[in-house]
């Protein structure tokens, strides 16, 4: 069992270090971070049948008035700390990504299990003592990889795994759009987690390197446009446009095979999946003298019908689900650090020029 | 006066060494190549009214009768050199890029003023000594650059020039599909082409260096998918993309200024280019304490009226109108011979991993 | 000041009945029906700063729990009655059609502001009867037409208001899907409220007649596709299409004036409204003799900037903002009694062949 | 054999009245009319291995001009009464709606067959008249149907033979945008004869009766915008709507079936045809008490590849095809009858409120 495999399958039961918890009972959620993804986080909390939202820390006053009104019995603060003292069993972050680290290692030193946003962390040393801690303590410490409980994505693993495209050429994706500029982080920081981790569990193939260019055109020093061209095993080929100036909002990934090719583009709101049947025709028999002439084959293009529930609910409920059975969470902290060991190397690309640069995983 | 200016604004009479044909001369135009695009010519230079088809060369027998049966009165040979001794004022040259160089040679030592699909030839070096020939000779070599005369691209080019977007950080161009494999080119050769000459055309910059990465999947050693990076002058950046492997129509060119962006869809029917009133609001001042809040200005879209004019008509009326009126073509071979250097110091780049190649203008 | 304007505008503070209470009073919101409008409409009531919910009514148990999981300060009941009874300021009736004056009724003579969910009755006389009860007790009831309160049907209001289209000639409005099927109503009272208020809303005209034509596909006798024809005052005239058997989501308003026309699509996520500055040129004079050519001008399409609050939360602050205020809705009771009577035309029409049938407003 | 069978199916070689000619001969073609439709009809005969246009007659000299200059083999003139006298075999009317009739009863008086552009003649009796001429002389009148040759037509006409809809419930169709205001007629005559012959080809179903309403706006007394209900046989409505003032550009066909559904956009370049794999679903066996819940079926949706044969070309070949080899055509004179008869009626009720008028086909 490769270390690929091991991560897209999961634990087994044996394996995991993680002690169960009574499957019925009541999970306290702690939150940390109340701006934009916070309030989907308490909502679907909230609304699952083994959690409630506790404890809800941010800095900003305001926001916790908003959740206060909204969601009266959940208790605020602006000092996470109380968190960490509290009775929740689990805390969700949501804070700037270089944050992660230092809050999650404490949480997770408190006995709490953690969800942490993408990406996982600012370095791979970083990531991976959050997986090692996690791992002595049995805890779980998960990431957040929406596009991971994303019905379209699973769909998308599926028809890859499924043979139907044939062999796998290449694939590329992109995320554009007018993006919120961070602070801490880049445009590949702030988005290529969610391409990167979709590529490496539909294909579920190694990256062997990366490279990546881009511009730093608002912020000098701070990318906002890059390209990342990701080297798979196989021979598979990716490559990954993000860009925070863009006039259009593109989430769009498009795996070509030999047989067929399929696009899925998240913007669409019911026809996010399709297949086209098309593919190049090799000619039957190699022509003794000269040449062969290589052509396409067009066929029909199928839709499926693709599942409607809310990839953030799916993966709030899996981070109950794993708590509560001492599972191992499909995006734990071991893909965490994939990715991040993925855009580590892309960062280094991005400011040498674009050259190649190795990802050992 | 630099050379791009030169090469935008077009010769001034005086510098004009090509011989005006008197205005109302009905000149003979004859076509070597009756593939894809040869019917299309054909037709366009019957309808004008300062042109009329003489000859078609082509080795296609099948082809010939089938032209024959349109345009009863054009005369049809497989052995081109018979245009070369006929009375034809100029040939239009639609052939594999390969055969560019040789056969537009050969017209222009019989005195043919020339039109060469794009790529204008397959070296730099090739591509100049048509230009050299052409100049010494009093000749016109023109490009067949469609898309700088397709009104769309000219509307582009004025949108930009007024400073309506600012200053521009970006651009990046997408031309994707079930492409024709080209026997003797890459998709390289064959589609970017155009991307170049549009983005020359439109930016009016030099060009610094360019990398390039891509994929070889279906026929070994030729690409068929490939991602170029040009640095231009002015740090503007700018993206290619360019597949034979794509399961979508994609022509696309994005153009990204500090103050609007705007998009050209030539898949679109009728919404051709749309100018986005969105841009970067930096702080009315900088904030003597601490951090400012970099944030968007989100306006109105609006799509301007494009003309319906056929480009390949336009570009046809131009190469005849500058041979009645000896006038340097917009596209004339300076600028192909400027893509074509663009694209051999690509193609360097594409075999050494991505590594930046200069291009020397 | 004729009727409609009257209702465009709203009461002036003088002519209000209402009592208005104490502007900092956090009013108790009670709802009634917690199907597919209701998890939305205690969602926004919970967010705003001066409405809570204290009670939600239904018959389905399993939705009270999930309701009491996600809000556990809300009481629940399967007795409405229990409102009724309780220390709602207001309450919310989102059940179905035929119940919807039985209950609003209740609700007033108990002294309780309404907000009913479309179409505010089944019936015109019982529509003015809950009109009539709310105007002798100084109570709110308001009908809601969601679309009255969406910042895209605003803007569309503000631009024929403006002149920018000219005369306006026609409008007509496509509303189609796979709908849920009603058991106590056809199509046309279940989606053409929507349409029906949005146009009178927009074009401020009174209506003189109305015909309609359809089918009852699936269960005999309930029409699930209809069509109407309503003529307005000045010569406008408009056609509703709605349908619950129909593949495709359409939410389309298109309006054609003789200057300009405008497309409203509710489907797209953000080029909501475009202006097409295209109209019919006229001659510049009438020549004497012989014919006139019409021709078109084709000008830009401007994509104005639409606001993105969610309507469902301004209708819902603007009804307790009218409620603490004293002042009259946008979308008061007689205005869900002339979408009624509309309605009520269209039946007898639908049933009669199509013929025009007269509505009084 | 009904009617409508023999219409779709063809003639019987028996039954056929029309002499046939030898199939290697070239056919001589005269075109009257050299407006919109007139060059790509020139072009098309042109192009055909077994036709040639030899003369074509217009009133406007300019055209002609430029008719000549693309094709200096065909002889031109302003008075169609040299067609009459020439040797063409046939002649293919392109002029206005009214003057079909007179010409192509000249025509066909002289022995001429011809190709009358849709629809077939201004009135019922007249195309009835033209229909029996050619019948007495075993001549072809043919009515240039152009979407009864067009591949997605044809698609669509056997996904409904085939049965995969289930029970057809309706269909409908738009056919809008800026439109060319014709003189002679309204937009009902100038469009719906497209979707007429549509619904009759692809529903092969007799018409019982059409009802029609609309407005004039721009031209006092000539509706620029219709909707027509035709009521056919079995039970299947369908709507068809167009409109000469609309900024959008639609050309679109819904069949909704008890089992599928299907959608043509003919402004769609790739994805032309979808089959939803949407429908309603019954509760399997009737519940003894109460209520029964209906619900829908949602699956994938499928994109057939359609052949992109240009349908003018399928149809000028066909009508070669018809003359050389004395076949009846699949659009001949008796379908040209059966849409203008759908028209007439529809013309009746536009000016009678819209009742439902009688169609004897």
């Amino acid at each position: 069992m490769t270390l690929v495999q091991k991560i897209t399958t999961g634990w087994t039961q044996e394996e995991s270090l993680v002690q169960a918890i009574a499957p019925n009972k009541v999970l306290n959620i702690g939150v940390i971070g109340y701006g934009y993804w916070g309030p989907k986080l308490v909502r679907n909390f909230q609304e699952l049948a083994n959690t409630r939202v506790t404890m809800v820390a941010d800095l900003d006053g305001k926001r916790l008035e908003e959740l206060h009104k909204a969601h009266p019995t959940v208790e605020v603060t602006n000092d996470y700390h109380q968190l960490l003292a509290s009775d929740v069993d689990a805390v969700v972050i949501a804070t700037p990504v270089t944050t992660h680290h230092p809050i999650a290692r404490e949480c997770l030193l408190h006995g709490k299990h953690v969800l942490i946003e993408k990406p996982f962390a600012h370095s791979s040393v970083a990531a991976q003592e959050l997986v090692d801690i996690a791992e002595q303590r049995g805890l779980i410490a998960m990431v957040g990889h929406t596009f991971e409980y994303n019905p379209a994505v699973e769909l998308l693993k599926d028809i890859v795994a499924s043979g139907e495209l044939g062999n796998v050429f290449y694939a590329y994706t992109s995320r554009t759009n007018l993006g919120i500029f961070q602070k801490d982080v880049n445009v590949m920081w702030d988005l290529a987690p969610h391409d990167i981790s979709i590529l490496l569990y539909v294909l579920g193939k190694d990256v062997l390197n990366v490279s990546a260019v881009g511009g730093a055109f608002v912020q000098p020093g701070v990318h906002d446009v890059a390209r990342l061209t990701v080297n798979f095993a196989d021979r598979i080929q990716a490559h990954i446009h993000v860009s925070w100036l863009d006039p259009c909002k593109v989430r769009r990934v498009t795996i070509v095979g030999d047989k067929k090719m399929v696009v899925y583009d998240d913007v669409e709101m019911l026809e996010k999946i399709k297949i086209y049947d098309k593919g190049v025709q090799w000619p039957e028999r190699t022509e003794s003298y000269g040449e062969f002439h290589l052509s396409y084959r067009y066929g029909n293009i199928t839709i499926p019908r693709v599942g409607l529930n809310e990839p953030l609910k799916v993966e709030c409920a899996h981070f109950a689900d794993c708590i509560s059975q001492g599972l191992r969470p499909r995006s734990d902290g071991a893909v965490g650090v994939r990715v991040v060991k993925v855009l580590e190397s892309a960062d280094i690309s991005l400011h040498d020029s674009g050259r190649p640069v190795p990802v050992v995983l």
